[in-house]
């Protein structure tokens, strides 16, 4: 007995089939008619779902089952089963053959039927819940978009489990809480026994999938452990001979986010194949059944979203910083900030080289740090073990990462959810520093890096132009900034770019009005503006500083090259910018090695950098500029609060923040906030 | 001078910009209005496009200087220049500013332009011509489907370049012919002398799309050598110090298909750079273009497409063969057959190792032939100098290529086109045979060649299970043939199904009807058969034989699995199959070294073949079966007529086709096949 997907009623004998549940199979009745019949009856046992195509809607059982049908009229009759049989040939199927004007049937055709119950089942419809597939096709297929569907797994960026990956064990107890994490994934197989002994089932996924996967299933004894089933080195799993039933749910995680070598598509199989009992034939596969997951991306929120949670690193240096964010995250209802100690990794480095970002399944949303570290060593990371419980962490590895190095997660900055000439991005665009054209001290990130952002497919990535920058970071000239006004043409939020010429006009105003001699830097100790190669200039000074200007029209080219691009590509007009003053000026790389040390000039920050800006909802947290005192007020302090403020913003100018004018070295104000995750669903876009 | 995406316009100085064509500039008029102005007049000189968006609908040039515009409403002022300048300020933007009741303007504005082109350019309308993109954001993006856009890129696969891609020689001579396969890309500079002279020109892609590609440009002497730009080796060109103006048409190669590590989308851009006059400023982008090629799929045909030309192998044990196809050929207007000696490589293999296939740009359409070859010496290759002019020869490497083995392009076939539940195929689908559940002896197609197939995209692959047979390949079981009828519910093509349960059912009919006697193979020679291991058995003993039903039966399992599968995966419905009677026997791998050998059993056909056939369109080649002979007609082809002539088909059953039961060993019948190339174009279909 075995399955088949057309079968020819014979009259003679009895047909006996093995139906597995949701299989269509077409009836070939006419083949065995007697030639004088012209019609025929049709009825299948409960478990039995009968349907004839003909040219009008499709009919089933009871109509199907009323009807007598002309056997010369075009049609398909196609049988489906709804419920395993109980026994061997537990199901059946009776047709009959009339001739013109004759109550009694002609001639009969039976066909017996065993069903059987084969069906690996996912969360296909992204409801949170497994749900059986009614389209054995569609489980096959993954589909994005509102109207799509398929299932997704979720990475286990679990801090505690890193050290697994290379682990063979095949036994792990799992808390209740990261069982969460795993997507389930259901096995049932009914029928009766003596047909199912008969039958190896297997469950499966390829070589390459297998090392990108683990799948578990829980022990019997009803504890938190589980067996490890699939997963690196092992892709196939046989399961113990088969009884009348089998029903398992097995639990399955992702090990890495999709990359530029995998596309983050994971099929399951399970074959059930009979065994022969002859020697000279072989075994025969009778099912196979195949579901396909999609392992979550890795999505960064902008700084339009609200904060959840922020990261302080303790510096006696920044005291004032630490204290001010703290009071703005209190004031935007974040949960109080949290504050770790850092001796050994460089407070100023955290931000450039981390980045709070989240991954999503319908069943489940973890927020985890994407960490690209100069020094591998966990033991360089004690933010880690500051983390609030249930926070991933994951290490992707970037191959240059010597100082002022555009090769990590600091480098990039992702914009608010944007539409550009039609199409969407719900979940805005990835921007990434970079060198733009090919130059011979040109910096980048690295392939690896670049490739990875570019793999997470949801906020197609677009390359701005910071190789101008020392730190060649692109958070060092703009910023977003939340307005929450979605009203006609506005985007709810503004795009802050840094503007020498803003500055410069600024000044210009100031030098009219009488303040020429005002001086910059006045609140600055001289030991600390002389380390940082800055004088305590007055306004007058700055404005006949001519090369000062033409440093300054080179920054302005650079940053109106990235203006033009980000109106191009996040669909920006000029009323959704605002032009912060900001001065720069050019200097050689410091704190490189001599060997790499070259002639080219990068740019700095002349004055505290205007632009990076801790943004907490409408609470702004600004570095002070130290910028020329006015009537008692920092001209440019005024500035940036007129620019803001009819906006609803309220900034709030932090004395510590900007390191080089704060304390000699490396100890820099440090701020990692992770933010709400956005309220879309990434699935439910079309990249 | 420079580039700037915002202008601010100043009464007291008038701004001077340079403006690269096609560029969206927006004016700042309000910042510099004397206070008591309620009103504005803007007018450009002819080379300047004046664009006034408020809440209406866009406003332009003529009906922009008509007017007066009120300062206090909204609205964005853009411009755009549309010719270069012929010299510096060359060209000019007035705006004046008018008090409420005054006919005379109190105050202007003036901003001077410099436009210059800077502009890469490809076929992005896939019209087969270059044209110049109006938007600059779309020829950076590379879209699917009849509303899709962006260039494409032919690979070189001249059979007498193989040895170029390892060479490093700069300079190349192009035939007339040859060239017209490459795709132009054009690059157009141009503005006043005193501006460019002064600006670096450089044209680059990334080291890794560098390796898969070839830029050329035309020798200035007009001869048909050309200079290679860019190549493997160098992703960077260069141009000398600019004059004036440059136009300049470069030639674009491909130098392989998509693969599993290679999406196929190469961009090029072309940066003009600023160089500094002052050492103390570096050196400034002012312009960045881009254009992006996808690379052209390799696409494969199905028999259900016409022959175009058919190439045949000379073998004096198959003569018979070679003349029946040359004759079928001629009768389906394909051109003459081509027939070649081919003393080294065995004919037998070419078929299975080698497919026809065609890649297409909207300039050119190429047939190559797609080799998987045992032997990697282009020597062993006769066929390759039989080639008809302007066909392209590609080794694709496989891994494992034993004696029946399944990793070679002989194991797969492609459907015709199909829809399935809404979702077209219109170039078909690609069948893979495969072993489809993981067991000890599983054979299966190479990773390298199965993603091949796959990163083609255009022809979504669908995995079968040929395991089961001796030599493995799909095309043994089943075959498409063209109806071209395309009426209500008919697809245009029938799938033929070998089936050994149509066969047994043939002959217990003969059986009935009294020719229970009659023996197979009664025309071939006995020592043919007996080193095939057959016997002359007659209908009888056949029937008789318990072993050889229960074989068919397992055959009939692994046919009807496919069935199931082909009529998901393609939308097939029992009519579009029509099941041809074929009996096969289960026996070991022979042909391959000891170590290699193992108990399990393979299928055989047991008599000649008649899946395997030769479509040209109506006309079938079909190996002869040698059937019993019941009044002089053998019933297998007298079934197979009675099939297959009611469609319009003409059957010409060849003695000699199938190899084994010919002349011993390996010599046999072979013919590749080049087929009419789809009508559809693979870059209209969204995949």
């Amino acid at each position: 007995m075995s399955f088949k997907s057309l079968i020819r009623l014979s009259l003679d004998s009895p047909e006996h089939v093995l139906c597995v549940l949701g299989t269509e199979i077409c009836l070939d009745l006419s083949g065995c008619a007697p030639q004088k019949c012209k019609f025929f009856t049709i009825s299948g046992s409960p478990g039995v779902l009968v349907n004839i195509h003909n040219t009008g809607p499709v009919i089933t059982n009871e109509e199907a089952a009323a009807n007598q049908w002309s056997l010369s009229d075009p049609m398909d009759v196609l049988i489906k089963m709804t419920s395993p049989s109980l026994a061997i040939d537990g199901d059946k199927v009776l047709v009959s053959y009339y001739q013109p004007d004759e109550e009694a049937p002609m001639a009969t055709a039976e066909l017996y039927l065993t069903g059987i119950a084969v069906s690996l089942d996912v969360d296909i419809y992204r409801s949170g819940q497994v749900e059986m597939a009614s389209d054995k096709h569609a489980k096959k297929n993954w589909v994005w978009g509102p109207s799509g569907w398929g299932a997704i797994l979720l990475v286990n960026c679990s801090p505690a489990d890193m050290g697994q990956l290379v682990d063979k064990k095949t036994i792990k107890v799992f808390y209740s809480e990261e069982i969460k994490n795993l997507s389930q994934m259901t096995l049932n197989i009914q029928g009766p026994s003596c047909i199912l002994k008969n039958h190896r089932l297997v469950l499966y996924t390829s070589k390459e999938e297998s090392e990108k996967t683990r799948v578990y299933r829980p022990q019997e004894d009803g504890s938190s452990t589980f067996e490890l089933v699939l997963g690196p080195g092992r892709h196939t799993y046989t399961f113990a001979p088969l009884e009348s039933h089998l029903k398992e749910t097995f639990y399955v995680e992702a090990l890495e986010f999709p990359s530029a070598n995998f596309s983050g598509l994971i099929s399951y199989s399970v074959s059930l194949v009979e065994e022969s009992q002859d020697p000279s034939i072989p075994e025969a596969l009778v099912h196979k059944d195949t579901v396909v997951f999609r392992v979550a991306p890795c999505i960064f929120t902008p700084s339009t979203q609200m904060p959840l949670e922020v990261y302080l690193c303790r510096e006696l240096q920044v005291q004032g910083f630490v204290n001010t964010v703290m009071e703005l995250s209190e004031k935007s209802n974040s949960q109080v900030a949290s504050v770790y100690e850092d001796p050994s990794r460089l407070g100023r480095w955290l931000q450039d080289e981390m980045a709070f970002c989240y991954t999503q399944a319908p069943h489940k949303a973890v927020s985890l740090v994407l960490d690209t570290p100069r020094v591998l060593k966990l033991e360089d990371f004690p933010m880690k073990y500051s983390l609030s419980p249930g926070l991933g962490y994951m290490i992707q590895r970037t191959k240059d990462h010597r100082v002022a190095s555009m090769d990590s997660i600091g480098n990039l900055m992702v914009s608010p959810p944007v539409k550009v000439k039609g199409k969407e991005y719900p979940l805005g665009r990835i921007l990434i520093g970079s060198s733009f054209y090919p130059s011979k001290e040109g910096r980048d990130m690295s392939e690896a890096l670049r490739d990875f952002l570019y793999a997470q497919h949801v906020q197609a990535p677009v390359e701005l132009f910071s190789d101008w920058l020392m730190i060649g970071h692109v958070d060092e000239f703009m910023c977003f900034i939340p307005t929450h006004d979605k009203s006609e043409g506005e985007k709810g939020f503004r795009l802050l770019l840094a503007s020498p010429s803003s500055c410069y006009k600024l000044f210009q105003e100031k030098q009219k009005e009488g303040y020429g001699d005002m001086p910059l830097f006045e609140e600055v100790r001289e030991d600390q503006l002389l380390s940082n190669g800055r004088e305590a200039s007055t306004i007058n000074q700055l404005l006949a500083d001519e090369n000062m200007r033409k440093q300054n029209d080179y920054v302005e080219k650079c940053i109106n090259l990235n203006r033009d691009i980000l109106k191009t590509e996040l669909g920006l007009v000029e009323r959704d910018i605002i032009d912060v003053p900001q001065l720069f000026c050019l200097e050689q790389l410091t704190n490189v090695p001599s060997s790499q040390q070259s002639e080219k000039l990068y740019a700095r920050p002349y004055f505290p950098n205007l632009l990076q800006v801790i943004v907490m909802g409408k609470n702004l947290g600004i570095p002070k500029p130290f910028g020329p005192q006015i009537k008692g007020t920092c001209c440019l302090e005024e500035k940036v609060c007129q620019l803001l403020e009819p906006l609803g913003f309220k900034c709030t100018f932090i004395n510590d923040f900007d390191c080089y004018l704060t304390e000699i070295g490396d100890f820099c104000a440090c701020a990692n906030i992770r933010r709400v995750p956005f309220a879309f669903k990434w699935w439910r876009m079309v990249p």
